[in-house]
């Protein structure tokens, strides 16, 4: 849909008519308006059936003509052939928002798939809000209003979840009422053939009753709006997402390394990322996450008090704690002292703090209330096993009391069955997240830290860089009106100049006395490369001849390395060799490339050169433009950085320049959408700088774009 | 304990007595009579107090002396300073087994240690099998003997449960009831003075009643003979433990890259993957994959089919396939011909299977059965949401039936909570296993594999490698009289040619023209290196000089090395320089090394040489002594193994070379306990050989062994 569509006729409708309503009970079309009767729906309800008399109480309408004009809302669940009729005959109401329940369409291909295209058609002529079709419907708690036919209505809470699975809609619905999850808004999104996620986003982003955004996608339609809107809505509140089934179509397209390393899941973690999203594997987690957002605030900082009467527990906590990288600061002194004053002599007082299993209610508060007023602790583990002394309601009242009291976040874990459930039953309904175990708590922890962390940070701001994009026009133009499919050497050097980028001193030599001649005047020692359009991984042919001291040296190599390419490379036009000047000793090779991923767009890798990247597959991935942070981060990521940063006493590389270049890729990707993906290898970056020392740039493809498309339609 | 300890008196007494039962209801000593009463223990029970006439209906005795002699279990609540006078007593009876509820012992420290250690005395002397002291007690289930002060006893079932946390216990007691979690045997260690985790492995492993065992640990007290007792236990059943909390006093106390780098975490793993334990990190899933193995066949093969009536669960089960390394097999055409037989047109064939919304038990029963009968399923995982076609409880019933035709694992995952409730209680008691959620379900099934995977391979066998002892202990020992903590280059040469490794020709020049006439006799092109004592990593301090051509090339070398490791390493007394033979062009650098751990003994590591261990981390570890399947795996592990098996058209190592040279630095390590570290650092490997280039052996230190030793008794 278009951006800031209007969905407040869809989950505030002043009035619903149900078309396809039902007398029988247990049909879809009863179980609508049913539901829509018993949650105390407090809008006018029309059920429209052109035989029944009287539906759940409610007077039937005969047909769509008789409905008031305008209508808010309309649930359609009559056969999938009467649905394209019926929506016409809403269109001319008007209606402001439909939601399709009728199943049949995109789903089973053919006949089904054209209707779809008719049913967005006329939503978006007429400007209707339209969920579905091949959805469960919507519930908005706040307004009673339940319309769909699941059984039984989702308890009114703060979270607004969204889902691509009707299936999984209702087993959530069933599962959160035994586990007390409340909902602001609950929608099945079905096919999304004009409402989608992005529209859900935005619309719950502003939504008041809506604390914490949930989502479950299979996929994403608009890459660029989910950027742009998910980037929004995680400023306003968090977003907690999961992305099932990535496919490898955008990896199978792709001809050089990023292509091949930089596949539609490395797309999918870059825009959650980058945009804020927090991306979660499974449903349990999922609804972990959003309970502890929901009712808990957020972590000032990383540090976490553990406070247990079992030191099993502990230990297991504090294990859990230092895999998600969180951290047991040692209790203040004053801290120290105020446990020393009531503890057991054989507590352990430092972190965790070991109350051991005789502790009654009144040691956990004590002992809590002091490590919380510590402002070393930024949140609180109460973990709790059921020995004989414990007293569990009377803990979580204090527990309860002093979280409130002190504004700083606190888990619970308590462990066991049935000793336990009353404790966690109170925990539970004051809103204090209470686990079985403390590997979920700890979980929670870390997601709420990382998402108050990200919060503190000023908004990132791209930077805007100087380019001669004219120039670089020139050269892409040429190439694509000369039906050439790859830019590479002088063309590709003109483009280096255009935006700024550094390149050692190259000049093309057609002979091995011209190379030696073109040697002496960059100065030795040089690099020598094959020279072919048709060559494009160098060294796989055994094109390059580095650290070349003379003009022998420069004579020898300019002959093995022609001969040797002509025998390799049947058939490939060989110009000659380049010769290059030497970057300085020590220089770190890097690869800095990108792909235009088909949802996200230009996918940034960076990555060290040769074996890091090829074997060891060791990339950091973002999604253009970048902000000068993004490239920061990505240079840091890799597992190699410390290559970068200097071992054994060398000197860091001039990341600063490594970031320029990174940032001139992101540029280029964005200033040229017809280039399907560029690699500037080798970057060769030392102290003092990096240059670009060779550039492939890809155009893309016309028939295999369309290619693409096509498959995307047929998912 | 001393191995084979006989456990039967502990958890098979003819007799109980309870020394410290008290009349007063609430009492540790009141509870565990009552615990022994009510749970229905058939044996005799003797209540032990100078004063109560009757407790729980029981005849009370006066005193020990008024006890049967012998008596099989004596159960030890009084207080602290009684237990080394009751237990004496005790001895005189004499007593077979002690459990010991009391606390305040090793865990307090100061006067509570030394009374431990004269409980343990008093133990070993009298052949005492001693449980605790500071425990929560043991329960037999089918013997109906619960010797706890637990609230509660376990249900019957036929997992084996240990644990070093008591409160750990209790919560799990509480919680298996609400889960329906059945015990054969269920300890609580406690301190461990005599009997742990050994012991109980042992007798666990024995126990016919027992199919699954089940451990929690913070610390292994004889890691040598864990590794045996355990390699035997999970030849006969799985074994699954957490550990918690690993120290790092072991790798603080290492000083070469071996050491910093195989931590205590790293022997513990290589302990557990080597003797076949499965190591979890959480009491969630150690119960999950207890209740998985107990009650459901071994998979026979990798391939999962799913079968669901909801698309999104499927992508949810396929995504957690894929992570855990299972296969989605697709069904044979003759499956599949059955499936189409059936199947509505919507419904999806290929696996996940998806039935659709509508299904309902027989659709389920249907697809299942012909799933299960293709020999391409190994296990079928069936997936369902409460949709209201679904019919829960009967489709439960279909599942059972079929899993106990087909004799193939069936795994659940039933989404929801009231609609679903009945359903997975069906399951639960006809042990199929049921999840909330696909993830915990295919955890299951994966670690099931791998239990079965390894289970179908032939035992390992240690090779016995031959080699000159008496030559390489005249070096070791020369070094340990002379004070001398590390042996280097010459001495160091004399042990590779004890075990037989190949090393490059190697002398020692003092002046530079020494050194180029040697390296003439070599033979060009060679490399020198600083030799002194004081000087361990030689490239530090600029002592390595490759790839030398001619005699002007050596000498100038000479030059600049000494002068540079003068300069560099101040006071250290340089005898000159080695010159040695270059290893073939393209030769790659790797590590081989072994570092003593104080519970495991030597864990022998394997590395790509220069960054790959020392920045990238990237390493193999496994405990001595090797396997050859250890030492191939070893090889295949690290990240960077693609490099040993050549890039760009190199031929690979010669592997077999590689895995000699780790095999003897097993046996090495093995045949000299006063070695406390050594490295192979670099072994040069090609496709036709390798060699050891430089080698390090630092002996311990007795001082600092002490110390760790008086450290980890603090603990």
């Amino acid at each position: 849909m278009s951006p800031s569509t209007n969905l407040t006729p869809l989950f505030e409708p002043a009035e619903v008519a149900v078309v396809g309503a039902s007398a029988v009970k247990g049909k879809i079309g009863h179980t609508i308006v049913e539901n829509l009767v018993t949650n105390g729906y407090r809008g006018k309800i029309f059920p429209v059936n052109p035989k029944a008399d009287d539906i759940c109480g409610l007077k039937v309408v005969r047909g769509i003509q008789d409905l008031p004009s305008p209508l808010d809302l309309a649930v359609l669940c009559v056969p999938p052939p009467a649905v394209v009729p019926a929506l016409n005959a809403l269109a001319q109401l008007p209606v402001k928002a439909v939601a399709i329940i009728t199943a049949g369409f995109k789903e089973v291909g053919g006949e089904g798939y054209r209707m779809e295209r008719e049913i967005e058609r006329i939503a978006r002529e007429h400007s209707i809000a339209l969920l579905g079709p091949n959805c469960l419907g919507l519930v908005n708690t706040a307004r009673r209003l339940n319309a769909t036919f699941a059984v039984g209505s989702p308890p009114r809470g703060s979270i607004g979840f969204f889902s691509q699975s009707g299936a999984l809609c209702v087993g959530i619905l069933d599962w959160s009422k035994e586990l007390g999850i409340g909902f602001s808004k609950f929608v099945s999104m079905g096919n999304k053939a004009v409402l989608d996620e992005c529209d859900l986003l935005e619309h719950l982003a502003a939504d008041q009753d809506t604390n914490v955004i949930l989502g479950y996608l299979e996929s994403i339609e608009d890459g660029g709006r989910f950027l742009h809107v998910a980037r929004r809505a995680t400023r306003e509140k968090p977003v907690i997402l999961i992305k099932s089934g990535t496919t490898a179509a955008g990896a199978k397209a792709a001809s050089s390394h990023t292509g091949a390393l930089a596949g539609a899941n490395e797309a999918y973690e870059a825009a959650f990322r980058q945009s804020g999203v927090l991306r979660v594997d499974d449903v349990a987690t999922l609804f972990n996450l959003a309970q502890a957002f929901s009712c808990q605030p957020l972590p000032a900082g990383p540090n976490v008090a553990v406070v247990t009467n079992a030191g099993g527990l502990g230990i297991l906590s504090a294990d859990a704690c230092s895999r998600a990288g969180l951290n047991l600061a040692t209790p203040s002194a004053a801290t120290l002292e105020t446990l020393r004053g009531f503890l057991p002599g054989f507590a352990a007082l430092y972190n965790p703090i070991d109350i051991i299993g005789d502790a009654d209610a009144e040691r956990y508060a004590r002992t809590l209330d002091a490590v919380l007023a510590d402002e070393q602790t930024h949140t609180a583990l109460v973990v709790l096993a059921p020995t004989a002394r414990v007293e569990v309601e009377k803990t979580s009242h204090a527990v309860i009391e002093l979280s409130r009291r002190h504004e700083k976040p606190v888990f619970c874990c308590y462990m066991g069955g049935e000793h336990v459930a009353a404790g966690r039953e109170l925990l539970r309904e004051a809103g204090v997240p209470c686990y079985d175990f403390p590997e979920p708590a700890v979980a929670c922890i870390q997601a709420m830290y990382a998402y108050s962390e990200r919060a503190s940070r000023p908004a990132p701001v791209a930077a805007n860089r100087l380019r001669d994009r004219d120039a670089a026009c020139a050269v892409v133009c040429r190439a694509r009106e000369a039906g050439v499919s790859e830019i590479v050497e002088f063309q590709a050097q003109e483009i280096l100049r255009a935006y700024n980028l550094p390149a050692p001193e190259t000049r093309l030599a057609r002979t091995s006395d011209e190379a030696a001649r073109l040697a002496e005047r960059i100065g030795f020692p040089v690099v020598l490369k094959i020279a072919s359009p048709q060559i494009s991984h160098k060294s796989d042919v055994g094109g390059v001849a580095v650290n070349l001291g003379d003009a022998d040296a420069v004579r020898a190599a300019f002959a093995r390395i022609t001969s040797r390419a002509a025998r390799l490379a049947k058939g490939a036009f060989i110009s000659g060799c380049l010769v290059q000047a030497m970057a300085p000793r020590g220089a770190k090779e890097v690869i800095v490339g990108f792909r235009r991923d088909p949802q996200f767009g230009p996918l940034v890798l960076f990555g060290l050169g040769g074996i890091y990247v090829e074997v060891l597959k060791d990339i950091s991935c973002r999604l253009a433009p970048l902000t000068l942070d993004d490239a920061r981060e990505m240079i840091r990521e890799v597992r190699s950085y410390p290559l970068l940063r200097g071992v054994r006493g060398e000197p860091p590389v001039d990341f600063a320049a490594i970031e320029e270049i990174l940032m001139a890729m992101s540029r280029f990707a964005q200033d040229f959408p017809e280039v399907h993906e560029a690699e500037f290898n080798p970057v060769l970056a030392w102290d003092g700088g990096a240059v670009v020392a060779d550039v492939r740039v890809v155009l893309a493809r016309p028939d295999l774009n369309a290619a693409i498309e096509a498959a995307g339609q047929d998912e």
